[in-house]
């Protein structure tokens, strides 16, 4: 047995999968919260209006530039929960670990998700760890699904959405996308792109506030054009998008390079909000003021007149984003 | 693309994904439940003390004698809340598929799942999917967290254990490990083994109403004797079995046979559990009235004397039954 890769009998329920849990996950996560000895685990919730959700995360390589799958499996998580008008407060993890992996990674991508449950407030309560058989994992699957309470304030829906309301963005586009396509060697490319990937919980609560708000959304896998389609097939509402919507030069220069669409690429720490029109403004104004919210930007609107989401070019022109179906990039998240 | 199995299309976030959700989950699941197109979805919990619980499912192959992937993940998941003394009330879902799964396979693992949550009267309330390229994925991994609230009653812990209380099991072990040993091709052999995999939360509750009930647990991945050095490293305290222990005819046969041992083969239908001796022999006959209950028997003692497991042969002798170190069996969950 190898001493530092993980081997099948880290999954067995014996001394080693009690040792693995032990130094690697309890040490990280806090032992003290994380009750490796119980079957579950009480939350404490004050009995609040109590919201859950759950993600599955595969993203190839396990690290990237600008993050890793540690890192992202919280901020997806409580990112959905923020943009549900939660305040994230627990998550439980689930790791199906390939044998063979080498305990030095698997401690680095433990480290970063404590350190994102910390920066969001959030306390690993449950786990459980399975162990794959060489080949039949890519490396590190994670799990995580997380339970927060609501906060006061709008409601944000889907079903909320009007004709006229505006359409904002907090940031770039794309950049988690492009990030992960440069870091895959098969594209024999490297740039000065990083993944946003980045807990939203605090761009999403400052515009609970504006009653006009109506639906808030991190756009992941699919990237903004897939929120749009579903804003459109839930609603029967066009979303036409002006030629504003921020991304950056090196993120569009990848795109350009390699023909992908910055409107397909997922972003890991951007919200799309759709807002009554005379808050617009006051609403990005607010999230410019957040870290993370500086480039934030209006982008878009609802409208009753056009029955599919459409993008205005530069050039004075309009092109369609239809629903995607071809994977732009695998394993993305 | 072929219309029958997974592709990496069915995990991009567009129309394929969509509709995979739609046809086979949602369909399944319920729709009214499962809202496809929140974030995060609400829980009803009525103000009561929350519980969480989160484990994997990687058991190969996905459908065996007795039970699939499907109905052992809302098993195994509904039992770590049982034992702890909650009601099981929700379920998140997370499902990693490997392209080229057949669409009809992973119908009949998630209609089974909805089967087994409806008996055991869970509602799963979020979800999500991830496509694994071919040869990442053993066909299909799942993750589920549980969420219950507690119940009235005794609150079971391993801290109560108590020098004297008495072992109960609530029907034979091993039951489930043999099963999975015989249904993988590489041993050539089969049986009539059936899985025990089953929800125990009414087991589980008939014994809260003991005051003297101390602990209870389900002994899945380790089995029977994991559990007992899990009690013995946390207590101090020695776990004494008696000959006693249910272990089915053709279950012992094929433990003999391949040398496997079933103290450490796992369960996912059974509760073991200890309590005051005074109550035990009522706590039997409440576990005996009960489905699923009809073979449970008293199997031993805690005791300061031992320092450690141990299991007297039906010979007069005694053997140590140490915690698990080589994997007897990997993937058996």
């Amino acid at each position: 047995m190898e001493d530092d890769r993980i081997t099948l009998a880290h999954g067995n329920g014996g001394r080693f999968m009690r040792e693995l849990i032990e130094d690697v996950f309890a040490r990280h996560l806090g032992a003290a919260e994380l009750d490796t000895q119980a079957d579950a685990v009480p939350l404490a919730l004050n009995g609040g209006d109590v919201m859950i959700t759950t993600d599955g995360f595969t993203v190839q390589p396990l690290e990237f530039p600008g993050g890793d799958i540690g890192s992202l499996a919280v901020h997806g998580t409580v990112n959905d929960l923020a943009v549900a008008g939660a305040r994230p407060m627990y998550l439980t993890l689930n790791a199906f670990i390939e044998e063979g992996l080498e305990l030095a990674l698997l401690n680095r991508l433990v480290a970063s998700l404590a350190q994102a449950a910390r920066d969001a407030s959030v306390t690993v309560s449950a786990g459980d760890t399975k162990v794959l058989r060489r080949g039949e994992g890519g490396g590190l699957y994670l799990a995580t699904t997380g339970v927060g309470v609501r906060l006061p304030g709008v409601r944000p829906s889907m079903q909320n959405i009007q004709d006229g309301d505006v359409v904002l963005v907090s940031g770039s586009i794309g950049d988690h996308g492009a990030a992960i396509m440069l870091a895959r060697e098969d594209f024999g490319l490297r740039g000065d792109v990083l993944s946003d990937s980045a807990s939203v919980h605090k761009l999403a609560a400052a515009l609970l506030q504006f009653d006009g708000l109506r639906f808030m959304r991190d756009p992941t896998r699919g990237g903004l054009a897939s929120v749009a389609n579903e804003i459109f097939r839930a609603t029967g509402l066009g979303v036409r998008f002006e030629a504003s919507v921020p991304v950056k030069e090196p993120v569009q220069s990848v795109c350009d390079m390699l023909g992908y669409d910055p409107y397909y690429l997922a972003c890991e720490g951007r919200v799309v909000a759709v807002i009554a029109p005379h808050q617009a403004e006051d609403a990005v104004a607010a999230w410019r003021h957040l870290s993370g919210g500086e480039d934030a930007a209006r982008i878009g609107r609802i409208t009753s007149s056009d029955k599919r989401v459409i993008l205005e070019t530069s050039l004075g022109g309009e092109r369609f984003l239809e629903e995607l179906e071809d994977d732009p990039l695998p394993r993305i998240c």
